[in-house]
């Protein structure tokens, strides 16, 4: 069945529904997807109809340019129900913005957002049985871009393919995270590409964290490559430290992915009166901060995890266990953004779009 | 029609070949594939058998990692028809080699010659009539490995293909070179991938080469990216620089790929009797020497285009022609390599490799 919809995005409904052998109460995070995906093409210029269909492989040439040149970018986002059936996405202007940012800095086009938000409302729209009530139950949603142009020589594609898939999650928990501040491998350069949500990019730390795994260590702080005295990153996620009552992140850079979940949860602390400093933070100082027990908490933050609390961190062969905190920063903003975000409090940021 | 050969290859051979639809005389590099492919996947900790088979598109999931996390290394290597109607590769071990440094980088499974190499063969010896006689003529060859296990979380996949893909080539001749050496913009971290051939590596460089383009320039000299000091690589390939009569090229390292053509033309010039210093040259150096006149040539170096020469270069807004020089290195180099590899000089090096 094809509805050419108001807003020129073509459906394809699937004949079944599979959602009835979903086990939604035991989800593997990523690894389960929901009955439909939007697709949309760039080609001769100019993006062609999207259209949403049923969630089904797709051909693509040997030669396509995602396999030798990597150009790929992507975004995560959640959707939420909340207790009156209605369904929200979480800022979704801030993963559009990043999402064109990232196209600008690998060469590939940028898309409107009529096919991104949009198209992801209607996608979303079609499928909100997939979403579930209560706290800590998501869509996650994951908007991509890959070259699909043939040829191997090394230039950009001028054929790109636009996609978002669905997959139902629970919150994302590693357990107990203890973390390994990385005085060799590095995850970006100055003037590379860091900042874009590119694919190339988490390839190039699943080694050291392999490195990292095998020593018990369950992720990395990055530091800037060129000195390893700058903290910048926690695996994937942007990483905030507690010293005193005094709460710090990086700045974001070149190096350093500008979090949707990292700039809520400072315009959140700022509003509930703690005290945000924005600079980077040395390795020196955590490692003095925990010796003399100022250092209160450690964690990360992202939009699969939400906040990511770390229990400890090795430097230079030192383990350093973090205290146990009552009423933590983390639990806080993460209780606070959570209640927004699943309607159990009042949005006074204006960040909750309904679908 | 499915052979198991002795080496446990499955041959498929295609119902008819398309290389009298080929213009060999007209090729646009990279873009025409030969009738055939190697493909061999990797599941459950083990590569299965590869198959040889006709050319043509393969499914893959939406969520396939290749999309999500860039895990995906190739190769450039080429075959050569010698007057005898032979058919050799050039140095196979040492793309093998590196292959596999690739694979370990971006924590995927390292492949044994038996089907990188042999399979090669096996698939070129097929495929013989694509590779035509002549100097400049060659079959390209694309060995690729990527990513196919499918779920939006970033781990290594537990999943790969490993393909060989064959494109009929001329020269790769890119007209004058002008450069710009990189001021701000960077290719490779410390502690990063740019040892590898990650795709990822490459699409970070379209943006900055775009920028380049803009200005009048075809490529960009890559500097290292924490002081933008030392020249490293040029484009997708290795750089060398002639000062007086002295032949210098930066080490390789983390950020410096090791390229079987620059090892090869190091040891060419060394055998010619050329002064050979492998170090890094600084941009001050270059820009010294380009004003008192010691700057001779500058020239890439890689598998497409095997020497490319640089006609000069921008450095902080000032543009440095390089001399036209008689018998230089780099015509002196190209042929002594090309005259090996197309059977027209004897092999002292022990580098061909007959199919």
């Amino acid at each position: 069945m094809s509805i050419n919809t108001a807003n020129e995005i073509d459906i394809v409904k699937a004949s079944s529904s599979k959602i009835d052998t979903v086990d939604f109460e035991n989800l593997v995070f990523g690894n389960i997807f929901s009955d439909h995906m939007l697709t949309c093409d760039f080609r001769n210029g100019a993006w062609e109809k999207p259209v949403i269909k049923p969630y089904e492989p797709f051909l693509l040439d040997p030669s396509a340019k995602v396999f030798h040149y990597g150009q790929a970018i992507f975004e995560g986002m959640k959707a939420y129900k909340h207790e009156d059936e209605s369904v929200w996405l979480f800022r979704p202007d801030q993963n559009w913005d990043r999402f064109n940012k990232s196209a600008e800095r690998l060469a590939m086009p940028e898309i409107p957002s009529s096919i991104f938000i949009d198209g992801m409302k209607q996608l979303i729209d079609l499928e909100r049985n997939w979403v579930k009530k209560g706290k800590g139950n998501t869509l996650y949603i994951r908007p991509f871009m890959i070259a699909i142009g043939s040829g191997v020589v090394a230039a950009p594609s001028t054929q790109y393919r636009f996609m978002i898939i669905l997959s139902p999650a629970k919150s994302y928990y590693q357990g107990e995270v203890k973390v390994i501040i990385a005085d060799h491998y590095s995850r970006a350069a100055n003037g590379g590409i860091g900042a874009a949500k590119a694919a190339g990019n988490y390839s190039a730390q699943f080694y050291p964290t392999k490195l990292a795994n095998e020593k018990g260590f369950q992720q990395i702080i990055w530091t800037d490559d060129a000195t390893h005295t700058k903290l910048e990153e926690a695996g994937t996620m942007n990483v905030f430290f507690r010293i005193n009552d005094t709460l710090y992140t990086a700045p974001t850079s070149e190096r350093i992915l500008d979090g949707v979940t990292r700039k809520s949860l400072i315009e959140i602390a700022k509003k509930q009166g703690i005290d945000v400093d924005v600079r980077s933070v040395l390795v020196s100082e955590l490692v003095d901060a925990a010796k003399n027990g100022s250092l209160k908490e450690v964690f990360g933050a992202g939009t699969a995890a939400v906040v990511n609390p770390i229990v400890g961190f090795s430097y230079d062969d030192t383990y350093y266990e973090l205290p146990k905190v009552e009423n933590s920063f983390a639990s806080q903003l993460k209780e606070k953004l959570t209640n927004l975000q699943y309607g159990l409090e009042t949005d006074d940021f204006g960040w909750m779009v309904k679908v």
